[in-house]
């Protein structure tokens, strides 16, 4: 843990032990988790891409893929107004602000806050949660990350498509229940699945996560990836956690 | 290899290694493979349950499950003559006529062959490959077991959702390529997927089937289970294959 003149109080600076990046995090908003991680290592993006990322809160994703091609562009859009305000030190601590911009602003109002100027690639850790199960504050900031309360996953994958240029890829984590939803609401926004890989937290137990490339426009075939495996048989993280993600 | 008075030129008796069935194989068909064995085992059937198989060839399927429970009864629909023919020949070499009937039919017309008495149970290893795709001889039982000639993947899903009593399992084996397509059909036809499991041919491997399980008028949530290896890192069968299916 490090310190740092613009952090606010109550936050914490984190090693991200990546190329010196560091990130912000408040514990009384949303820390970013696995997810977050194992979706960075999923996503392929080409040298001099713009991408968008759909719902940045501090802003980890962008971050993280920053490091991963020199020149590419992040576009961050969030709905709250505290994750975009960190975010935004996030990124000046790192120096990164002609590579990374965050945007406040809706999910559901993409296809408008950027008419005319589509994305080669989109990328997503949405709220997991459907509403309805279990009470919910609907102001608190970790209820908005987690669950469906500012946007759906229909209004993430709409977006997306709004947002794409043709060919374009879209790129998602999400829980392996909601993947009937997915395929479907993929179809009907002319995204096509190509490639999925499940993330199980050992080798004999259900997938815990779904990582999901889908394509605009695009008639290529879907794969289905080796499954990524968290914990080996020794209970300790996986040679590819390990290895790929330095845990 | 065994013989028998019920074989005829060409044709082989194959034994299971399984409660002492065998099965009749005829070379010039179409052999049964390891995606069938690998279905037998991701099915869940009540004893008692009514099954029927779609497509059923040479009634591996059917003879395969009749070991798994005491008293549930299969219909096993089948196109090819010569299929029906053998297959019946195979019920009969193991005194199974009073659990298995091979009816001879066409898939696209299961729903007036069964009106009237649904089925606790669906299950199907339909032909794979879309047409269109290089030179198929559209008459080769080989052709017909393997290409979408007689049905494609549309024509099963909705039949298995008009014969199915509402509740009612179906449980199919596929390429993973094809997924999309099986979930949208399914969605069309009242059918929930509520199960999935992969089988990749080893641990860093690509799927190369997927095996499915959709309920009838279900809300039950979909979970992905542990992968299915098939080759261990050693290049043998993999632990779960030699003790769950003898191989």
């Amino acid at each position: 843990m490090e310190s740092s003149p613009l952090l606010k109080k109550g936050e914490r600076l984190l090693d991200l032990e990546l190329k010196g990046l560091r990130i912000i995090q408040d514990p009384q908003l949303f820390c970013f988790g696995l997810d977050s991680v194992l979706l960075s290592g999923f996503v392929r993006v080409s040298a001099g891409a713009a991408v968008l990322d759909l719902g940045t809160g501090s802003g980890i994703l962008p971050l993280l893929l920053s490091a991963k091609t020199a020149d590419t562009h992040f576009t961050g859009l969030e709905i709250q107004a505290s994750s975009v305000d960190m975010a935004r030190r996030s990124v000046s601590l790192n120096a990164l602000e002609d590579r990374i911009d965050i945007i406040e602003g809706d999910i559901r109002e993409a296809g408008a806050l950027f008419y005319g100027r589509p994305f080669d690639a989109v990328i997503s850790n949405p709220p997991y949660m459907e509403l309805g199960s279990g009470k919910v504050n609907p102001e608190s900031a970790k209820s908005i990350a987690r669950h469906e309360i500012l946007c759906t996953l229909k209004d993430v994958i709409r977006a997306a498509g709004m947002v794409l240029k043709s060919k374009g890829a879209f790129f998602m984590v999400h829980r392996p229940k909601r993947l009937e939803d997915i395929f479907i609401s993929l179809k009907d926004n002319s995204l096509n699945p190509v490639r999925l890989r499940f993330v199980h937290p050992s080798s004999g137990k259900d997938a815990e996560m779904a990582l999901i490339e889908a394509r605009k426009d695009s008639r290529s075939a879907l794969k289905v990836e080796s499954p990524l495996i968290v914990y080996g048989e020794d209970g300790e993280y996986s040679a590819e956690l390990k290895e790929k993600y330095g845990y």
